[in-house]
């Protein structure tokens, strides 16, 4: 049994990550592989509790407890669905994952980016390939509005934040390359998906 | 403004934490010092809500989640309401702390213990004095059934369990005598309090 494969997806909001992934995830079922979708934070039962109590905001966590809480739900997330999936030989595309934790808190709300850093080489796990799905600011904005659902805590912070986190995933995907593809995300669904297939078959 | 010291007592169940920890804030608050008692998991509303989580046994986290959702407790804890009473002068006496994460998850349960070794690091912040409350396991046995609450899921762990427990906590009393001490409290209230005082009278 081969393993699978780990793609995760990243960026800001209104990136266009789940659109990308549904369809990422088709492409390769189509391509006759097992392929299991999921997200961050969640994933799991217990990470789906953490993601609730992430999200609804009606704690205001200390900036470390707060990135110990989304380790802890992805420690969770990894032992009980990312890693037997990936056993199994199921290929794992997942919306969301560590660099999230890096850009959202570290970058967008300046928690302490050495203590997220030492929880990443903590984990021992990193993704076979990350994409990096960049919007300018104002196209994410628009997607955003239009989606027109009720904004989690994230989500109702303000432009300034949203541009840190956007230079925090630029930054992120620099810093790695070998992991990391930077995909410019402002155009159509299908020529980013084309974008995304070409970085998918010269990586893996 | 002297800053406060912080001392954690420690120990399996029934060793008498709790009785002592309110004895050694009388004693303290007796001798002129304001003195905050408070516990772990717990000590601050976010920690509190994981507290529940953590205790109620209605999920089954991997090793790590669970260490790090203690982590997360800790460090919500330690910003919200430790550090600020330690910075304003005042003595807090803790029932458990980083110990108990060590020798519960560690020893007893198997957990990596390198790991949650590196979280301690991690955590930046240590007790000025830790009393490790030790007890043979048939008085530890003995009092925890006198008590007749619903044991919650640690306590319900089987002998085996208990007595890694116990030996986890002298481990760590002996490997770090600068801010351990190992306290036998099998006997009397009063004599395991006169022990006590005498450890805070020599070390702080």
């Amino acid at each position: 049994m081969t393993r699978g494969r780990f793609i995760t997806l990243e960026g800001g909001e209104g990136a266009g990550k789940t659109t990308q992934a549904v369809r990422l995830a088709a492409a390769l079922e189509t391509r006759g592989l097992s392929v299991l979708r999921t997200r961050e934070p969640g994933g799991a039962p217990g990470a789906e509790v953490l993601r609730g109590i992430l999200l609804d905001g009606g704690i205001d966590w200390s900036p470390r407890a707060e990135t110990l809480l989304h380790f802890a739900a992805r420690a969770e997330h990894v032992a009980r669905t990312v890693q037997p999936a990936l056993e199994a030989g199921t290929w794992v595309v997942c919306d969301r994952f560590y660099d999230s934790t890096m850009a959202y808190q570290g970058f967008g709300q300046g928690a302490d980016r050495a203590f997220i850093a030492a929880q990443i080489g903590l984990l021992g796990f990193a993704p076979d390939l990350t994409l990096v799905l960049d919007v300018p600011d104002a196209v994410a904005a628009e997607r955003t509005r239009r989606r027109g659902l009720a904004p989690d805590r994230y989500e109702r912070e303000n432009a300034g934040f949203h541009a840190r986190v956007r230079d925090g995933f630029r930054r992120i995907a620099a810093a790695e390359p070998r992991r990391c593809v930077l995909v410019n995300a402002a155009g159509d669904i299908e020529i980013v998906h084309a974008a995304i297939m070409r970085a998918v078959s010269e990586r893996l």
